[in-house]
């Protein structure tokens, strides 16, 4: 029988056991139909292989959950986030914590997405909301927890001043997440990124506009456990 | 004889009486030579009319303030603000106090350009410099400066985060002056400026890029004395 | 019992004590249910409180409208401008008068924030609509109340020229709100934008594309009463 | 003997009788040495097929004039307008008056090469010079000059706000010339480009950045004499 | 009785007699209601001033032109256009010709909008659809309708090209409207904007993307009767 | 009985004879109804001239299917490329072969536009689908169809790494086209679009934006019989 | 001893067997010193390998020039392209003929390096120069030369119309090369660049700004002989 | 006797302390003098204080270079990265390794700027040059080193592609540093910036353009010893 798959996706699923992390499903541009195929295929390979990483989709339309939902019932499902995942069981956390930091309520789908990206390879994580720049105050309170990071990720929109601010704070990493959380000459998260891009405190990596997604998986690798004794 | 200023300048000699404040002499694209019958005039001007308020030079090259030493020989100079006053005494300084504040000491020019203008326009004037967001305490460590101000000229290049910072700070106005310092995607000013016009504190109204004369002309709009009984 | 709004919002309620004038509710990008949320949160605030300062909503959806309105059901809605205000009563304005200018029918929005927000801020406020500049007629028959105003916004789309003829005019500070008023090469407001931060009459200091909230916020900074004599 | 410009250039001279206006010779990207041969196929070309319409050559480094003047030591030159015509000589001025106004000083390289341009293809010509919208009662003054143009021409850099103020004032046509004169957020006349493009009064046709020759020669096609009896 | 207008509308009666050419409205950005107010007042404005000029409402959606229709049963209405006229009857029409040449069909709304605009302000007008640069001899076809207009409107989307091919081609005066029609690297008009500031034959002014009304009144000012003999 | 046709399209029924390649119709910014005439004119003229090259509608809506369908009953429709050929049989291929890559399952339908358009215009064609660069070693594992390719398009968005890859590994030319897959500072293409235009390899010319049916056509004719012997 | 281009190059020397046209070395962003050093190891390996390609040097700046004279005394020097070649002999032309066409004469130097570099990688090849659509006679008078040609090159800067054009005109492969001619809202090339990326005739590769070495070599690609027979 | 540095700089002596990592001085946009000035300072500091870090100097003209070892005549110097250090001993290597790769030799000054400001902040540093994408194999030979590095620093200009094809290849952190290396649509980094932002393999965080500094201080929080036991 012809692999329904073909011409359309070629799943790499040895990049677990090649990069140490598996790949996700970017649901945003695919059908609902294309990403149910894809979620049986992971389905049929975890009871191959007996892989253990849980498989991410993220950027998930309500119709792409549905059809994934169809597939893998026990999935776990964040709507906030737009991210689901299976097996639902995030693996037990090593290394160090991923603090997530974000400026205003507007970011959290961001940050949500970014700390349980985190979470599912393998770190303890924390979540800081709502600390602008505009009231000091919040984030300097936090201070206990900005030490105990291994690396902070900070989601802010508008002009993206609390990656400076925070990267200036701490003595860990910092990985900045442009939000697209603003209006007008924000240009869809544009100032944020060239803001994050310019900061005056040095420690920071930007990823994307919105990618939680790519900056819980930087943010997990920093903070991986040491492969050799140091 | 015909006036050697013909077809090459008209100059808004009533713009004092009009608005309160005298047109100043941009000199960055103009000949030294145009800048020198420019200086003429005005000097002339003010023997006519008994004229009070000094005439601002800026943006000067070295060969425009030949030209207009020259001319006016009695001239202040500021070197580092690219600027020329005469008569080189300020007006008796009213109204409130504006406080120029700015990010590295790369924005000096910018910063001191912006003084003295609201200077020559009749404020006191304080200065606060290299006060960046990478380390939060020097700012943190100016509040009595900046409650006693009427209005706070913020000058930064990069990101350009601290004019969020002391927008949040501060109940008086915020002006925003985005600096050119800075490389690569700081696009010559361009991510302070939308970093500043994005700010997540309200309160800040922003200048063009390296924009001192406008920032200090501003400034002492805001802080002038009021005109009315309250 | 949990608090429904951990991990979602961290109001500043400390604003209005910290720099004179409280935080605002950006609605824009909130949900509906975070919307209601806080308005409760406001609403307990002032009980506890007693604080006296009304709480403003922009950017308000319809949506966004019906859940203010379900919590707290006597505060006052203006359309045009998006915009909720609880306790609907404004206070008894003092300070200089805030007068806002726009350039056409289709800036109303904008300006009717810009006009609202100063007045819940504390300010006598006045509207002039549709003084476009290819009429010039129309805004030089406005001098009057252009004189006696303490601050004037302008706002203003397409090619934004507005802002630079009003500047030349008065000596009070001009704030100055593009907006993305226009098509095609108007940008969504950049065009506006980029011309009033060159408006080569000085006195201009320029907020966000289509930011009425922020223009009226610094417009009431501007004017306000002066804290010393002097 | 082999042509020296083979494999370099292929002068239309055959334009004038094709449009009625001939082919210019844009110096700037050429080298000295190019443009001297030019200059000398131009001579010969006069000579040969006896045309009356000067040649002119436009943003000429002191270089390429050096070079022009060798070949033709009686053509005109003028500093400012970085511009050569030869024979030296306009035409006798028929069809409509063509006005040039520029808002400042620095905008008189561009306003000169566009009158001479204007004036070398057959039209009268006036200047009137440094007349920007922040002091508006400049270009107020000037109606009759405005009334009596059968086309205007309007060089202004920074906002460019004049190009609609004028074009609100007039019947005629007006061709607009942003200019790279400004700094910071003009973005070498983007600024201005994007203005004069979002005109809120209609009757404006923009045209490349500085490009006083091409503006010269819009309007001196604008107002030339009718083809037929009206 | 209060004006239902105040606050919303000053409309520039006066236009007509001033420039020679009415004010258009532009409903693009106004609510049908605030359409329907001004059609209203356009009628009594007619009436109690005999004004002969028609009125032009552009950018109509459905909504705003139902509102028209309800005030203004008779108008004359272009669907493809998005136009409204009243009273329907063009003026007899004066001066010379005005061409409007489109590059394809996609254009078709753009240029129609400019034919439309000039017909109603006077001018006798041509249509010439569909020759696009791909297929040369379609425009070189055309030498005939070319030669005998005394203006040209080009309307292009993509690259742009056909105004520099048209201009090359004809004595006249070229008007350039740069079309959205395009994807992707046509940024939504941009390229065919640059690709028109940049044409290499002189004799272009451009306008707005997509500004049919715009092209449509400059070119009715160019083709104007003289107002003086020659 | 006049042609329902004019004032809208002008069809260049002759580009085959001409280029050797038909013209086909750019569905996307013309009507329903519009596409339909111009499908009955294509069966006309196929009928009349007995051509027996298909005719291609690209970027076909669900609405211009339907039109076509009604027209051309026999056409063949795919979906995915959002494209129908009418004859429904392609040209029997000569030359060499085309062979299409595709970074990722969402640039699906951009790469199936241009192997269709290619196999229409009489290629043999090919298809890799999801050998994006993250896993190298899909990509490597292809050299054998890479190296037996006469041309290889290369359809990929975010960073359209891809391009510079194939291009290092093959020695014919590589046709790239960027995909508005992507989010964030992709900006619709716009950063795959510089990534190809910057490849560190040379051989890649690239083509507008999901600009499948350009990149097919280019390809079909680098990869045509020679019409000479060698 | 160390190799003196440790830590500063890997020359890919097998390049030419690997894609069958050697590497080139891009020089502009190295200093002259390591250019030299990268020749002398390229004379090296000439010596050893028994290679016959030639090496280009491109984007030479004089002392760049000076560096490589110095160690390669025979070689081949062209000051307009910035280009030298070593060995100073092409290889004997197969495959088809390449045709450069350029608009103006200040495109001369890129097209001279397009064109030598296809003749270097064993094309033969033929240049038109100053043919741009502002006198579109020029090109059309070169039809003989266009339709021999199995692949044509089109150097244009400003507006880049001729390349959509010429596309309309033949039938084989265009690469276009954008140049950076022109000034203003040429922004340096990226006008000409977007208009050729639209180019509303199919049929265009376009390649980076004034990348006359990648447009030769992917012409010298399309116009190789076949590998197999047909 | 006052500080020549009052009113120029307030060094943040502190942040070795409260950071774990000292302030560097970026002498680009500052003077010779003042980087004298802060350079006589550090020294002072050092005396004083008894702290171990060595200093940085980044972005040194010849004159910076000149003024610094006149002050600290023992410092360390390295031309290519502009970079000098005092004391010129870096620290005795912790952590683990921070492998720093490069696309091409013009990419050399970052590479070693990166390089070695992670050595100067305490790490093991290993630098791969000339590893392009052009010649895969190049990258693909060098997997041991990739593997054995904690953190890979990725420096590349023109299309960036090695970022995403590293990233790919390894588990660990990837730090991007677009380089300005390259001409026309690179626009000065920008293509680059844009393509390691896109990346489609994560694990990419980016920095500004040519911040080699900015590059090495993240490598070196991301592969500092972990404070605690795991």
């Amino acid at each position: 029988m012809p692999d329904p798959l073909d011409g359309i996706a070629e799943i790499d699923f040895d990049r677990g056991a090649r990069r140490g992390y598996p790949e996700a499903v970017l649901c945003a541009s695919k059908t609902a139909e294309q990403v149910g195929l894809i979620a049986q295929r992971h389905k049929a390979w975890h009871a191959e292989s007996g892989a253990q990483w849980p498989t991410l989709f993220t950027r998930c339309s309500p119709e792409h959950l549905r059809a994934i939902i169809e597939v893998l019932p026990d999935a776990a499902v964040d709507q906030t986030a737009r991210l689901a995942a299976w097996p639902a069981q995030p693996p037990a956390p090593t290394g160090e914590r991923v603090l997530v930091v974000c400026a205003g309520t507007s970011d959290l789908p961001v940050a949500r997405e970014a700390l349980l990206t985190s979470r599912y390879l393998g770190r303890e994580t924390d979540l800081v909301v709502d600390v602008g720049v505009a009231g000091l105050h919040r984030i300097l309170n936090r201070r206990d927890q900005l030490d105990s990071a291994g690396v902070v990720i900070v989601c802010a929109g508008m002009e993206g001043a609390l990656a400076s601010v925070v990267a200036g704070l701490v003595s860990c990493p910092v990985v900045a997440v442009p939000t697209s959380v603003g209006y007008g000459a924000s240009f869809d998260g544009l100032a944020a990124l060239l803001s994050m891009m310019n900061a005056c405190a040095p420690g920071v990596g930007v990823v994307n506009i919105d990618n939680g997604y790519g900056a819980g998986h930087l943010a997990a690798q920093i903070a991986a456990p040491r492969r050799t004794a140091q």
